[in-house]
């Protein structure tokens, strides 16, 4: 965010839908004393040179490892994944998962914080983690050359890490300074509210970073423990792609991982996240009195756990309602009526839950008028559903964004990492491909007719 | 945004440098009644395939063209870069280039706005614009089969926009809730009131977007005028990389810029934006009062323009300070002290002045200190310069940054079109390498302490 990068976004700015991925399925791993591999995907192009192969190993310990070679590509992008979030909390441990990710990077028995923060930069790479509701991610993105020395660090940073008194101490006011950081976004504070709103102080409801509260009253002990818990091979996915070849990129991650005996173990991988109990959404409403210049709202509903069928139907109707900048809403709210820079709609799913809705920013004097508008968008889609033309150009825009948003080492190792810990199974490209094209009118209208009949959530951020 | 994307960042979020790139030396374009073709860069692989090529094409209407294939890309992205921003508007036009960007997207006499946005929807494409203070930029991204189609709504929005009153009027309420967005963005906030500060009212000192005021004020006739002076073919560039073929794009782009004879005028292509008269850099310091949860600060100095021969110098200077995780700044405010979240440094060029600065986002109770270790860490460096191994690591970091950011083709695009836009020439990778690598420690040591003498700025937004 350097100034001169600086510029005033233009136009275009509607949100993309979200990309589709993995399958219903459930694979079992194999359980053996043996690593096993399989080859999941090939793909070659017009004169048969393979251009780009998916493998998959599974180590004794319960590790799993998903590579992407693919041909020409200088970079390589690594992701530990790991299958642990803010909803795996309780109130004691709201914002340990996000707590944990920074105090991984402070040090181990080896490597110093500047150690690790050293090796990456020194070579160009880029190194960060995220932490969501349902996993946590530590990736690196380097030149193939450099993809051992990204592998070692990360192997070492997520079975070694000190998480010492003191650094537990520096980085609270850090996490700190990152709520207060959020909070003076709009956008997050919005979106906050909304899953609030929607799944109240259970697990999926918390905001993920945790409370000023919360991460005050956090110790290095409970952290400490959550980290041991969670942080085990079977629990644990590491994808990578690029400039990589599987076999050397397996024997550079059994060393790096397995030291101090951290796949020494046998497990069977842990099973994706299950629908145990879905939670509840009530309808309701939610105002916050913040004095920003916008009001900034979110309108939704409860929408598909990330495992129905419709998900594809979903996908196409998320296209044409609000996904680029030909859907209704783009079009009615900011081309007809010029009431809105941002708008969109977005569908969001988890194991055994989803969101779908519609986020504007708009003047506050504008605010009667937007939510008539977009109600009234929503009601006319529930009813009659798309039309054959918006359902012919919704497949075309998600297949290719698809394809279009999968031609860097970064976005594959996302695909790969992903797909295997929350579906323990990766979709091929034609598979996904072939299921959104599959998708019909009526799957369509009665997935909008059903998700945009439940009860109203309505999140709104702004002035009085 | 959407929310299934929504993640924490984690701890790893320090600006990154920005790219250098572009000569010293410009170079004069031919006149001539016939297009002229050159090859500038050929890059082959160990087996001497040729992995890259870049190659550019001057028609007689001063119309450039720079293209690079690249050997394996499925995606091809075109950009359309007019010598045009911010700085080139008065009192009167304030606003205009940001206003006429939103207005072009609106409809010619081929095309609605909607068909416009259907157009690259259907076939998954990205598509978007921006305003900066020296030029403003169009751009598309798509699979290369629809590179044909990209270019010919970009030629038609370009060169035969309607820009119809009731379109003026509806984009004018959009570009006012853009301007209240901005302001609800510290980053952007405290941003604009340093470059206020640097360059008072003039031409570099004003926000991109206008104010409210001017963009009331704006009218039809003022925006169209804009449009015909400024947006002719010898202030244009259009550049496209990825699946592409130079001929093919060529005979492509005179069809598509073609129209309503367009093209017909002879014109040489207009020189860099050059350094008439220096702006005069004052010191100062700013405040404003907003009632956000933090303390948004930058801390700045006179930068160098974009020609000056030490800004290779300048780069590795600011890595070393704060250009990534084991930077100084990083390691001191964030690493020991746990003062802030987000701390970078940044250096930006224009043609004829630059701001050299570090931005810190903080909890107000910390603002003395943070201020207090900012300017420490700045008076260090002014006197010692850095050490051979910050030297060292910092020219890996910017040539292995400058390899991994480019390997895509929406990169290879804004780096041609912006390097032939604002040098007249484009600067192979390994030229730039080699002018990295050839930095000195007492090179960076003479800038760092020329610059950080310089009268200091500070600009600071946050509750009282």
């Amino acid at each position: 965010m350097s100034i001169s990068s600086r510029t005033t976004a233009g136009p275009r700015d509607a949100g993309r839908p979200s990309a589709l991925s993995g399958p219903n399925a459930t694979a079992s791993a194999s359980v053996a004393a043996r690593a096993s591999t399989r080859t999941l995907e090939t793909v070659r192009d017009g004169r048969g040179h393979v251009t780009s192969q998916v493998r998959r190993t599974v180590l004794p310990s319960g590790l799993r490892i998903v590579t992407e070679q693919m041909a020409g590509a200088r970079s390589a992008s690594i992701g530990v994944w790991v299958g642990v979030g803010s909803r795996d909390e309780t109130a004691a441990t709201h914002g340990a998962s996000h707590f944990l990710e920074h105090v991984l990077f402070k040090g181990t028995s080896e490597r110093s914080a500047l150690d690790i923060s050293i090796a990456l930069d020194a070579v160009g790479g880029e190194f960060n983690a995220f932490t969501a509701k349902e996993y946590t991610c530590f990736h690196a993105r380097v030149l193939g050359e450099d993809l051992r020395l990204a592998v070692d660090v990360l192997g070492d940073m997520l079975t070694d890490s000190l998480v010492a008194d003191h650094d537990v101490d520096a980085e609270r006011d850090v996490i700190l300074d990152e709520i207060a950081m959020h909070d003076d976004d709009p956008d997050d504070v919005v979106q906050n509210l909304l899953a609030d709103l929607a799944w109240g102080s259970g697990p999926l409801g918390r905001p993920i970073a945790g409370t000023v509260e919360s991460i005050q009253a956090m110790t290095r002990d409970r952290i400490n423990r959550f980290y041991k818990k969670h942080y085990v091979p079977e629990n644990m996915v590491v994808s990578v792609a690029g400039a990589v070849e599987h076999a050397d990129v397996v024997r550079t991650i059994k060393k790096a991982f397995g030291r101090n005996g951290f796949l020494d173990g046998q497990a069977e991988p842990r099973s994706p996240r299950g629908a145990v109990r879905r939670p509840r959404v009530r309808g309701g409403e939610a105002h916050v009195s913040r004095p920003f210049e916008q009001v900034n709202l979110v309108l939704g509903v409860e929408g598909l756990p990330r495992d129905d069928d419709r998900r594809f139907a979903m996908g196409v109707l998320n296209t044409a309602l609000g996904g680029g900048t030909s859907s209704r809403l783009f079009q009615e709210v900011r081309e007809h009526r010029g009431l809105a820079y941002s708008v969109y709609s977005f569908a969001a799913n988890y194991a055994d839950s989803g969101l779908v809705g519609v986020a504007v920013g708009c003047l506050p004097e504008r605010l009667d008028e937007v939510l008539a508008t977009v109600r009234a968008e929503l009601a006319l889609i529930a009813t009659e559903g798309i039309t054959a033309e918006e359902l012919s150009r919704g497949k075309g825009q998600l297949t290719g964004g698809l394809v279009l948003g999968l031609e860097d080492s970064g976005s594959r190792m996302m695909r790969l990492g992903k797909a295997e810990l929350v579906h323990s199974e990766v979709l091929g490209i034609d598979e996904v491909t072939a299921r959104i094209d599959a998708v019909t009118l009526d799957e369509v209208r009665d997935v909008a007719r059903e998700v945009f009949s439940r009860p109203e959530l309505l999140a709104v951020v702004g002035p009085e």
